[in-house]
């Protein structure tokens, strides 16, 4: 783990929207938890916390923005491939570019920027 | 119906992210289904479409891109209000500005770009 988070799933079919799609929200949902994940791994990579230690309390980071492009139907039954790639890192704030891809076929784009949490601080800038 | 569209929904508590608020995806979805059902709703309206005859295939939208501003935590246990603005049509190009709030809290807004669904054409432009 450098500058890029690759996460995989293969997706039941309750998730169906239109036939043999995947319905939006869950392609919304898969980009908002990739991007917030990717973004605690990232600035954990930035602080030097060591993401094999079990006894530190890893960052936490929540969505302050996020937008998705549908670029082609994501089928069903096909595993699919999420990248995430670091934009930039400015103290508690991270942006991440990612793809959402289904095979060769790029199915959607996302963008996020995402906050680090503090706990018992307001969640948001 | 004119130019808004307004949907309540309360959520169980199996939708928690952060202890007492709703998990970010699970807004991305509802804004997302209330976006393009709302651009649905505005295309029929554009068209003379009578939305009570149900004898009249519905027009039916898909997601081309959607954006999402997280303003505060959105608190379990209050009922959301959506509430979906028509921006503008152009031919099959939808474009909806929307918020969603708990009580008297504006909890995000989100912006989508919906296509009206052609069976059997590709879904996207």
């Amino acid at each position: 783990m450098g500058d890029e988070t690759v996460a995989h799933f293969l997706l039941g079919e309750k998730f169906t929207a239109l036939s043999g799609s995947v319905y939006g929200g869950l392609v919304a949902s898969l980009l908002d938890c990739h991007g917030t994940g990717s973004a605690a791994a990232f600035a954990c990579v930035a602080e030097n916390i060591d993401l094999e230690n079990t006894e530190i309390i890893p960052v936490r980071c929540v969505t302050a923005s996020l937008k998705i492009d549908f670029k082609a139907p994501t089928t069903m039954g096909t595993e699919l491939e999420l990248i995430g790639k670091l934009r930039s890192i400015e103290g508690r704030k991270i942006w991440v570019d990612m793809t959402l891809s289904a095979g060769d076929i790029l199915c959607a784009t996302g963008e996020i920027f995402s906050v680090h949490h503090i706990p018992h601080h307001p969640f948001f800038l």
